[in-house]
């Protein structure tokens, strides 16, 4: 898939951790929430049904690292997963770890209110931390 | 898994369309969103992760199959699939049709305003077609 390109809100919104076998994984730069995004590297692909079912058991496993590693790091209440793509067309999972106390509980955390930035080395801390646990560089 | 029991909430929320490998498969009531949910009969599962890596497997290709009877039999323009539980604990994945004219476009569907109940007949056919798209009884 050497064509894929990263479509540019998530580009704009996001920090890079690193590339498994099927996704990007990035990295929501909004504080309030630790948010990571994976993205299969498929061209035009809007839906997971339109992925092969080889491609959704793969991205099924590393939204699961991905959840695990954020969980492990985080120590969460609850990992929010969703593909929702209204906004964003290219294919993208939101994994999202949610606490009883967090800027939007118990809702949804789409459109409330707006992203926070990180700090630059509470971010790039985060991507080491999130790296590490993926075993990605 | 004799003694799994749908959560109170989701039992309140849904109609019963029927059974598959994995996952019971609901209706959720509310006229502005064709909306289906998966519930693994799994007891105490609250995660994604917290399931087997075959019962991950599984559960992805049944909100697949899901996903594509209600595309088939709503011609929606976009699929929302998210696994959220921070309100019923209950691992449960929400599986809904959206439309670029529907109630809360391009927003997420939860949080906007009260359900709004089928009447009995626009919701029985529902069943009958997801029913039929999916194969079960």
């Amino acid at each position: 898939m050497i064509d894929f390109v990263l479509d540019k809100q998530l580009e704009a919104d996001t920090a890079a951790i690193g590339r498994l076998m099927l996704c990007e994984v990035c990295l929501l730069d909004d504080s309030r929430f630790p948010w990571l995004v994976l993205v299969p590297r498929r061209r035009e692909i809007v839906e997971i049904i339109d992925l092969t079912m080889d491609e959704r058991a793969l991205l099924m496993e590393e939204v699961t690292g991905a959840a695990r590693a954020l969980k492990s790091i985080t120590e969460c209440y609850k990992l929010n997963i969703a593909a929702l793509g209204n906004q964003v067309r290219q294919l993208h999972i939101h994994v999202i770890a949610r606490f009883e106390n967090d800027a939007a509980w118990p809702a949804p955390v789409w459109g409330k209110g707006a992203r926070v930035p990180y700090q630059v080395k509470a971010r790039d801390d985060l991507v080491v931390k999130v790296r590490q646990a993926l075993g990605v560089v």
